[in-house]
């Protein structure tokens, strides 16, 4: 049974047409956990993850050495404010996550308004917007704010409360692994360090969610390895303690920022031109749809990692509008409404069929090589002659045919005839059950 | 005694002024023969070209097997038509061969006209046309009309009679051998099986003929094949009974449509980058005239069948306007006022250009690699310095005397330096007898 | 100490502002000199370069094989004119020394206007110029002088004096080599041996003077080897002279018509992709300005003779208007005028641009090549989170990191991340120094 059947088969309740919406909800079920790179924030989102699909939950104490990197203590946050000296919080971690610089070391004091200044980030361009600052390596504190909320502090003295613990504990991550018929994997890769930003990345960590619960109804070709960590050091740390899992990565793919209205924009790996590449890029131009494609750049994110020299993996990063050119990007306008049903389901949609194309990406033989088949008296091929054009199946035939000489994948059919993978796989099909052709395992 | 002055030296008088119109004319000639992929409408065919050149003649039996193939039951015709009751015969085979089906089997009934109507072919978007319909492989009959004719039909018990025979009997083709120098080959293929059709392909019938009738006079380095065959099944029945004779073609070109005056349309091998296709390139760019190039696909004439994956074949194919693309295509409007003297002439001559090009196009080696040698004590460049240009004759020597380092030919060497093939040529001319260059056996 | 520092350390006078104006009195010392191809012209030229860097003098003997050519008789001249019956000198070298065709041979002779003519040689287009004109291989005399002298001349007997000398002696030469602390050398290379000419070559010589000079106060990772030699014969007498010496040479240029106030225009080397020639690239690109890059033609100078194909060297050439392309080439408008301090000065400096490039373009190994090293804890990274853009130095230690594996050049990082080779140089500084990178010898 193909991998596309399957999923038509047993998940298309999963696929139903409020998919969208379920997306939706469950970015709103995390948006209001302050999540991190370590701490119980952190384990909050996964625990809800593990609601919908198997997870494997992994802690990896401080102080662990990952490559050059030293995981760091455990962060967690209990409160924040600061309060005028009228005693009204002016400042509230509990009316928004981003209000405290993530990471922030416990404070207790008072301060004049000069003193608290320099621990105050705002949006001058941007004066209704909180900004998201992170300080995971440098022991300080600080309150993110809006510009229209600074510009009305008056002098007074401030109670400035952070009731944080920064701790040795350990660092938290999640796989989920679809064991396909082959130990080749396909590696999903999203950050779940983020707080209550809604594109970066509650978008990611739905829709690798929801690709898992419908990936775990089928029987796929590949594996896929689901990856629900920090960024930067979370994927540094499974690296390091996956170095053999590495070599089964075949295709692996970063999402992140998939549920704004924007254009699809992908990032290629560094390698540039890998079969998840080419994939992305057929499906997209095929798409009919506006897209962007991007070269492999060693910012962004987990990419980055997956990318380095050392692993060179082909790894890829699916965006809508890529991080940073987005307004919304990193402040509290990344909110609920910015995140929309259709993207979030289109997401999904577009990568299953990414991975379809993956999994029935294979070559055949043209066993009879030697001038074209009499396809007429097989019934594939009108019988009548004369007529001007040959119609697309009829071609997709005698593409898939000509090529089919041991060098030339599915894709490379699709891409050299300019005609959809869909359609020459129907023709590979068609040309297979009629003996023509056999596939070779690559 | 170079190719290029041995056709002019013996066969001035093919290339004669008025040759377009012998070109026609001899396609006037063939016009008239009921051709197929078998039968003696065929065999007529190929006895007039025979009249011209010398022709090997070969008959395949009924069911032999060519590779995936059969062949088929010989077709023969007589007569055809459909008479009303008042014994008017409203469509006559003997006015248009395009009249019946091609291959249509004996009928001989009385039809009202509902019965008839599913048996008539027309083109409703140009009503004063006949369609050419086949029917090789489903044993069917039909009559081809224009729509005026199928408009005009009144209710009435129509006589149809078909006079055909389908019966064991056998595929003839032709096969023409220029012997050159070498026992390597350049192919020409063209299709035979049309009836009344001009340009597709009584064109390519008349400039192969005549092809050969000008080649036979020369002593080329290459051997020239020339295949007059039935389409499809013509050319796979070639290479069943030929494989021996596959490894020595060097170069190959399937010759259709070419009579009618719409601009050059060359198809590129599936290889892509041949020599052939280089040459065809390189010269319809050095025209000066408008052209067309297309990358190879497997849809078209018998380049599919050479150009096969079991094959390979470095063959490309050489039409005026494309099969498909021109609405007069496989109509009775594909008339001998279709194709012009002209276009025949202009044809001809190209393919001798590219002939020329290919029997020349030798590696040779700068016996004086260090340096420019002097080209001025040889009487080769000019004396007096000081001039802000160098001449295009003296540009092409130094070029020629650049590249020829063994890794490139002389079409490397134009392709490189933009000059045109001749003047390269020329200048290797030049160089040799000087002593400077020596040719390289490829 | 690196190459750019160490310019700046030891010859910061040589490259003080008014640079420019040194550049153009020498073209200006240079200019009365009538330099050939041989003689105390030369000679002339070539110790003034010598009084200001160290130079060793040639002299290949008359009659001496270089390859296919021989070394012509030695030519000099003292006096010219063609004085009219009054005793006037209606022509005089000693006003131009172009009025004499390079290389006449002597000649004292009374001749009327009509035999006098086939001697003289005028530019119609333009009336007030004097041409350049050399005859070194064919003996015969001649005069250059503007179209309206000619016209004005009156039927007269006209005396016609040269005092010239053609005789055995020999071509002079001159190598200015600054040794490096390798033995792999890069080659300049440019013509002395036209006269009163100041684009074409008193600029390509002055700034080559000055390049040595700059040099020779440095400790460069390459040799440096500058050849001041009669076109043509002189690159192929110093070629044939030092086959020993050519696997050193790494890079090439050859310097011409660098003082006109055109953009750069760069001509690749024959193998077109060579490190010289992407330097040039990279660095034109990079320079905001208009210019221009050529693919090699074996016509131009001496690059012609270093790209033969038996020595094939990654030898470019440097020009800003192109020879042959203004309209003062090979004319008496070539002149002081023409040339200007600030192109000559923007020529040498933009070639030390290139030189330090070449210098610095090493390969280096990310010694943590699993995943990136953390580079905030070395202080070179910002600290604080969240931002959305990388600042530029980041993203060249991400780029220098992420591309060190072995088969990148500092130069391969900066085409591949578009950003200017120093960013990378000094990104690559900062990361050896925090041991995160070593260099590759190559």
């Amino acid at each position: 049974m193909t991998f596309g059947s399957t999923i038509a088969a047993t998940n298309s309740d999963l696929l139903s047409p409020d998919l969208g919406n379920r997306l939706h909800a469950f970015v709103s079920e995390l948006y209001p956990i302050c999540s991190s790179i370590t701490g119980n924030g952190l384990r909050e989102i996964l625990r809800r993850i593990g609601q919908r699909i198997p997870l494997q939950i992994h802690e990896v104490p401080t102080g662990t050495q990952a490559f050059d990197w030293i995981v760091p203590r455990e962060w967690n946050i209990r409160d924040a404010y600061v309060q005028n000296s009228r005693g009204e919080k002016i400042i509230d971690f509990k009316s928004s996550n981003l209000h405290v610089m993530n990471y922030s070391v416990p404070v207790n004091a008072k301060l004049s308004l000069e003193e608290l200044k320099p621990h105050l980030y705002t949006l001058p361009d941007r004066p209704d917007w909180i900004p998201y600052r992170t300080s995971y390596y440098r022991e300080t504190w600080g309150f993110c704010l809006t510009q229209r909320q600074l510009d009305s502090l008056p002098e007074d003295e401030y109670e400035v409360v952070i009731d944080s613990s920064l701790e040795d504990g350990s660092l938290t991550y999640a796989e989920c692994l679809i064991q396909g018929k082959s130990r080749e994997e396909i590696l999903i890769s999203c950050h779940a360090c983020h707080p209550s930003l809604c594109n970066d990345n509650l978008s990611g960590l739905a829709v690798a969610t929801f690709l898992a619960q419908v990936l775990a109804g089928t029987e796929p070709r590949f594996s896929y390895r689901f990856l629900f960590i920090p960024g930067t050091i979370g994927s540094i740390s499974w690296l390091s303690r996956n170095e053999n899992v590495v070599p089964r990565i075949k295709h692996g793919l970063v999402l992140a920022c998939v549920g704004d209205p924007g254009a699809f924009s992908y990032k290629k790996s560094r390698r540039g031109n890998t079969e998840i590449d080419r994939a992305f890029l057929h499906l997209l131009a095929a798409s009919g749809n506006p897209y962007n494609v991007r070269d492999f750049s060693p910012y962004g994110y987990d990419e980055r990692q997956y990318c380095s020299p050392g692993f060179n993996l082909p790894v890829g990063s699916l965006n809508r509008t890529q991080h940073g050119k987005f307004p919304e990007y990193h402040t509290s306008a990344d909110n609920l409404s910015f995140v929309t049903p259709e993207s979030l389901a289109s997401t999904l949609h577009f990568c299953l069929e990414v991975f379809r194309l993956l999994e029935n990406n294979l070559t055949y033989l043209n066993l009879n090589p030697k001038c074209e088949p009499q396809l007429g008296k097989r019934g594939l091929y009108r019988l009548m002659g004369g007529l001007p054009d040959a119609g697309t199946r009829e071609l997709a035939m005698l593409w898939t045919l000509n090529l089919s000489d041991g060098n030339h994948s599915l894709l490379d059919i699709a891409e050299r005839s300019s005609l959809h993978f869909d359609v020459i796989l129907q023709a590979t099909r068609d040309l297979e059950q009629a003996g023509l052709l056999s596939s070779q395992t690559r």
